[in-house]
Order: structure tokens, then C-alpha cells, then sequence
């Protein structure tokens, strides 16, 4: 396994092992402190490209002024670790510095998709997320692209960006891996205290009950959406940031009145849950015709 | 020469060309009605790449609602003809509908350098150029993009963009290619009456003026601008849209004091002069240390 500190490192490595362009490439970038949600994500494209790269990059421009940054979870050792065992080829491993030489005059940006649920709680992450994964895609060039759904609206912000920017990269939405009592995996979740930790359960709960309540017959979004939440709200230190049912991938709203049994299109239902400073993000997606 | 309509079409051949991106990429994005200034666009690009590519398209994003998008001259017919001429190996020629299935939710918007110029006449200009420039590049993969300094903003744009977003190409800024009397090249000198045309030669006189003033002991950057004002609207039916000094490729206002003749740095000479409905454009850059 290589691994490239430098721009000039990764792209002389990637030249050579894709014998310049010949062979695939699959990617999957993270922010590090990786887990089995990620593990996936490196199974996937080691599976099924002739090279597989992985990046580790705490993105600054993601992070708000009052957000996380400084304490988000770092452990080269043990992620490099879980990469070879992986079988990346190559990870990446750049300073803010190499990504950042000069604060950037250009942004990305994604009207539409980016202003409900954390892309209201967070001004700016997506501007952030659509500026560096044009930067790390320019770089790896990949033909397949990794990410885990629970970011569900990170997949539809960078689908849309592929999309409309005529990226020649397929986006791979992943699975969500769950902690057995299923808690979704997160670098975030080491935060939890032992309390905390407990009552978290209360999401992939509430989003469990939810596949059931929607095929009720009087069942409404407005109606589901407080069910939920209620729920959520069980849990004594629970702080809801938002609970939405929304359709995906457009990520528009639905209508409070709507019946969730007759919905003919995909469903996101989507919540970010603080427990003391840690806030979670946690979403299911809810097929129609009997696919819920 | 191959002409290609899709995107398609446009990918497969470039792949065949290139043997699959081992082949280096030239490549002039123009809007068509081609002159002489892009022809020598297309030369260098010829002469410096294994597989050269232009691609025609008069993209509506980068035109404001009250501007020429309608009325831009065409003519296909002669565009092929001059391309084949110089070479080219591919000529790109996609319709609204396959560079813009459905409408762009996302941006790439470049801050700084397109408050002033084209960029304060014109809103939401360099968008639309930010937009289908990322669009063209990930869809033909140039090693080389060559680009007329007639467009300097644009270029100093571009540049940014390619810096920022870490494109893997690089930006060749080539030469203002002009008429025997001194007027730039440009498919928009097409709409100018005998009578305009004529005096559409003050643009280049003064800045050929400007070179001569701008070396004088008192010469401040205020007192230059005014002077070269002075002697477009020497012209009966000039009306200046801009002139403006700035430092170039960051386009910082110079200080109305400052002193020409000490500049340490390259300072650009743009305007953007209005004959009857039809705009020119003009520029030259100044390089200090005898260089102008």
C-alpha cells in the first residue's frame, strides 16, 4: 500500500498503477477515524476496480466557524491500519496546506438540494463538500466513487454536481452499516457518553417504526413526521435538530396532508439528533409499492 | 476530422485518439464564427498536442437576459471548413438540450477577479463561463486548453478555476490576434456599420497610446485611464462601457495616485467600448521593467 502526502506523490503513483488511465480506479474519500461503515466502502471498490485509492482529508472549508473541526477524531495508525487490511492500493493523505495553498476564489455550489435539512443546520457544509470533492475527483480522477448513505443528501449534492458538471465518475451509494443494536456508524459516535450512547438507539428506532407507520392508511407526512419525533423525543436527552420526509433524490419537501401509503417515488426520511454536544445524523429511505 | 453532436460520440473518439489518455489533448473551446485569432488558437493547439479538439457552442448560461445570445452570429458551414483547415481532429458541436438535459442546479462561481470588467457590465457572466468551462473540460480532458488574452478576465477566470479546483490541464493563454489597422479580431465586429468599424480603430490606438503614457515621469494610473477615455470618446459614437487599469491575473484596482512608470508588477489596460448596440472588447497587458 502506498501512501501519498503530496499532490505530486499521489499523481505520479496513480499514473503508474492505472497504467496511465487504462485501468479503473475506484475511490473512497473520507474525513478518517474509520470504521466499518467505511470498510464497506473500501470492499466495494476494491472489489470492483483494478485500483482502489482511499484519502483521508478533515476538510476545513465543511466545518462552520462554531462547528467540530478542531476536535474531529484523528488516528492515522489504526486507519491506515484498516486501509491495508482493505486492500487499498493507495491512500491519500494530504496537509490543509496541499489541499489549500491559497484560500480558493471559486466555490461549488448546489442550488435547491442544499438548503433543507443539514445543509439548513449547517450554512456552507456543502459548499465545502462540492469544493473539495471537485478538488480530490480532479486529482484521483476515479471511474467509481464510494460514499455510504448516510449522508443520504451528500450523495444527492454530489450526484447533482456529477451530473450537471459532466464528471466522468459513476457515484456508488453505500449501504448503511449499524452498530448490532443498530446505532449507524459514525466517527462521532466515540463523543457519546455511556448514557448517551444508550438512549442514541432511539434513532434507528424511530426510523424502524417509521417503515411501519407509513403504510398505515391515514397516515400523512405532517402526521409521520411528529410520530417520529415524539419518538425521538423519548429519549430524555435527545435534542432535535430536524426530522424530514422528503422526496429523494430531489430532496423536496412533501406536502403535510400527503398520504405516505399512495407515495409513488422514493422517500427520505431524515433526522439529526444532538446528545449533548455530539449530533447525530441518521435517514432511511423508503421505496414505494410495497419496497418500504 | 470527425464531427461529434453527442457526448456520446464526443467520449468514444477521444478515447480511440488518445489510446485511451495516453495521447496528450489540445483543445479551443469557442463559440463559433470563427476568425483568425481562433485559428491560431487552433494552430498552437495542433502543433503543441498528439490530438487537437475544438469545440463549438454558444452556451446560454454565460449570456444575460438582455444581451446578443439570440442575434450571435453563426455559421457552421465555414467553422468546419476553417477547422479542417487547421487540423483539428475533432470538432465538438453539442446542442443547448445535450449540455443542459435539465437546467444546472450547481455553480462554479469565482469571487474576486469578476466584480469589475465584463464582470460587473455583465452578471452572472463568468458563471455561465465557470460552468460550461468545467463541463467542456471533464467532458474532452484536455493536457492544453488554449484561450485569446482578448478575453483576459476570462482567462485570469479560468486560471482560477484550474488552480482552485486542481484541473489536470493547463491553461495557454495565446496572443490578440488584430486587424491590419490595429481593431481585435471578434465574431462581433460582423455587426459594426462601415461607419462604426471605422472608428472602432480608437480601441487599439489608445492602448498603443497607453504604452507610450504610461512610461511618462508624472504618470499616475487615475491620469492614464482619463486620458485614454479622452481619446476613445474622441470617437463620435464610443460610449464606454469600462476603462480600467488593473494588476493582472488577480485584476486588484490600481490606487488613482499610483505611479505608472514604478510599477513592479504586470498591469492590464481593459475597456469595453459600446458602437451603436454592438460592445468590443480590447485589452493589452503592461509588463514593468521596459517590458511594456
Amino acid at each position: 500500500m502506498i501512501v501519498c502526502r503530496t499532490i505530486v506523490e499521489l499523481k505520479e503513483h496513480l499514473y503508474a498503477l492505472s497504467e496511465g488511465g487504462k485501468r479503473s480506479i475506484g475511490y473512497v474519500p473520507t474525513m478518517g477515524y474509520l470504521h466499518e461503515g467505511h470498510a464497506s466502502l473500501m470492499r466495494e471498490a476494491k472489489a470492483h476496480n483494478d485500483v482502489s485509492v482511499l484519502s483521508i482529508f478533515v476538510n476545513p472549508t465543511q466545518f462552520g466557524p462554531n462547528e467540530d473541526l478542531d476536535r474531529y477524531p484523528r488516528d492515522e495508525e489504526r486507519d491506515l491500519k484498516l486501509a491495508d487490511e482493505c486492500g487499498m492500493d493507495v491512500v491519500f493523505l494530504p496537509t490543509v496546506h496541499e489541499m489549500y495553498p491559497t484560500p480558493s476564489k471559486t466555490s461549488v455550489i448546489v442550488g435547491g438540494l442544499t438548503d433543507r435539512l443539514c445543509g439548513a443546520s449547517r450554512p456552507g457544509h456543502f459548499d465545502g463538500v462540492g469544493l473539495v470533492v471537485s478538488k480530490l475527483f480532479h486529482l484521483v480522477k476515479p471511474d467509481r466513487a464510494y460514499f455510504g448513505m448516510k449522508d443520504a443528501q451528500q450523495v444527492a449534492v454530489i450526484e447533482q454536481i456529477v451530473h450537471d458538471l459532466n464528471f466522468d465518475t459513476i457515484i456508488v451509494p453505500c449501504a448503511i452499516v449499524r452498530e448490532p443494536d443498530g446505532l449507524a456508524l459514525s466517527s462521532r459516535n466515540v463523543f457519546l457518553s455511556a448514557e448517551h450512547r444508550a438512549q442514541a438507539v432511539v434513532l434507528s428506532q424511530s426510523l424502524d417504526q417509521a417503515r411501519i407507520w407509513i403504510q398505515e392508511d391515514t397516515m400523512t407526512a405532517g402526521l409521520l413526521q411528529s410520530r417520529v419525533k415524539e419518538r425521538i423525543e423519548s429519549a430524555p436527552d435527545a435534542i432535535i435538530d430536524y426530522v424530514e420526509l422528503l422526496r429523494y433524490p430531489s430532496l423536496e419537501p412533501l406536502e403535510e396532508e400527503e398520504l405516505t401509503y399512495k407515495l409513488d417515488a422514493p422517500v427520505l426520511l431524515a433526522m439529526a439528533v444532538k446528545f449533548g454536544t455530539t449530533r447525530l445524523i441518521d435517514n432511511s429511505l423508503y421505496h414505494p409499492s410495497g419496497g418500504v
